[in-house]
């Protein structure tokens, strides 16, 4: 594929825009005047990428359909996100103070505001998908949209993101060399590491584009290769992701791969090194690409991304 | 209604094990080695007296219909509820270490196990409401269900219940003596209170009688009498439980009606005094009742329901 076919740039700041329009009008219905509606209008327009939702989005235009039909699950995806991150910035978990520059939901709240606003957005983001009437002017019929609450409540749930942070937070005791005392030798890791990033991440990756299809009725042989699609771009952002904290960190570049500095941390370069973990990614990204060759120009957004996902400097 | 004719106590018990014989069949699909699974168990079979999904399927039952139709949303209601007690006693909310004698999902667990476990009784609450024929032998159709993931998402969102909460927390800053200063006058404090319960408890008691009826295909005008005797047995039963928290306090009988210790918590007593809140409830059963008047014996559970909220003890 041609790179310079395609102004990625473009199309993405124009679906972001799209999307955050939409929360916006998600919002607009709920009272303003409520501390709880504040809390969780923070943190759901503090920007972001919104790269789930764009993906739903360029899943939905690869089927050559109305992208406009796959806004309400986008939406729904992008809210059930944002509490994730309030949740995870929580001080009982990650215990973090800023998140894109602003103060993350229960510094400029309280830690109760923040556990509800959590709640709420989870909540209200099964809620939108059910009402899409009166928030979007194409939405998928009603059958589709019980089946998205069902394909999103279980990537979002114990059999994905809900379980992947609960093994994200245990993964911290296996790291380092208490973990190779106990019998967690390098492929283990590997295999332990893919897994967590799969529920904690790759599964509502993979469901926004899946969503995204099934709202347009993609035929079952589309959806299995966007599907396809979506699980290795899913693992190649988060090996790129762990690439890019190492590079960015002077600190571990300053030290050899193998040092304790990195194998604490339960990481693709610490595991992999930092060679094998670029080769890694770069094979996720061809296979993803492989995943979709079947599809005409009207995938040239998805293959943008995948392209990106290994071309981006942060 | 002769309160003899029906026997509340087998009929609360019987109803009762069919709830839990169902939550344990969802809990038996999760993978039982997982922490959060089990946190999420602790919770979800810790007992309680499970009025709300008593509630729908007795609402199914008035009817006339198969209230095994009315299991799943029943099913949902009660994983939504736990959620909302294992949140509530966090320690950045409630801060208690102990429900039903038990000690809470943080207690036992960890915060942040505790925080997950109740984001994933939420999200797979509304995944059960979209596969219902794994788990029951009957079950509404595809359109009700998805009618039945948006107005429970509604009542336990931040229109109703996460709302409720938060209600409920800010209200400790205004009880007492400096709300009174600052123009908290008794009907006002009156109106508030009503306002918290009926959000953070009265919209999940509604819906589930809601979608008691709901799931077996009630009539427009069954559902609307339904409801209203709904939302009045939802109120009485936060108005006697504030009562029986008085009489059964001996520091709290032993002062004044209108001591401090009574001004201090916004209870209806405090505000109403304990003669005109026992009054108050009785009207509410009284509504309650006759709202279900025009329906035969198979409403003979709610009636006896409505009738025990305000003889109960405790």
């Amino acid at each position: 594929m041609n790179k310079l076919s395609f102004d990625l740039s473009a199309y993405l700041k124009e679906n972001k825009s799209l999307v955050e329009s939409c929360l916006e009008k998600i919002l607009g219905q709920l009272d303003p005047n409520l501390e709880l509606v504040q809390a969780m209008g923070h943190s759901l327009m503090a920007g972001g990428k919104r790269i789930r939702p764009i993906l739903g989005l360029a899943a939905a235009k690869a089927c050559g359909k109305n992208i406009l039909t796959a806004l309400p699950a986008c939406c729904a995806i992008e809210m059930i996100h944002t509490y994730s991150l309030i949740h995870d910035d929580l001080p009982a978990m990650d215990d973090d103070d800023l998140r894109r520059g602003l103060p993350t939901c229960h510094k400029k709240f309280s830690e109760a505001t923040a556990i509800l606003a959590g709640d709420g957005l989870l909540t209200h983001a099964f809620h939108v998908l059910t009402r899409p009437e009166s928030l979007f002017e194409f939405y998928p019929d009603k059958s589709i949209l019980l089946e998205l609450v069902g394909r999103i409540s279980d990537a979002a749930g114990v059999n994905g993101m809900v379980e992947g942070q609960m093994l994200d937070m245990q993964a911290l005791s296996i790291a380092g060399k208490n973990g190779e005392k106990n019998g967690w030798n390098k492929e283990r890791l590997l295999e332990h590491l893919k897994k967590i990033h799969g529920l904690k991440t790759g599964r509502m990756i993979c469901v926004s584009v899946e969503a995204g299809a099934l709202s347009v009725e993609a035929e079952p042989q589309q959806l299995a290769c966007l599907m396809n699609y979506a699980d290795n771009i899913g693992l190649a952002f988060q090996v790129m992701d762990d690439i890019l904290n190492v590079e960015g960190d002077p600190e571990i570049m300053g030290k050899a791969i193998g040092s304790d500095l990195l194998h604490d941390k339960m990481t693709f370069p610490a595991i992999l090194g930092l060679d094998k973990s670029k080769d890694y990614a770069s094979g996720l990204i061809e296979t993803s690409l492989t995943a979709i060759e079947g599809f005409d120009k009207n995938a040239d957004p998805l293959r943008a991304i995948a392209q990106y996902i290994i071309d981006r400097d942060r």
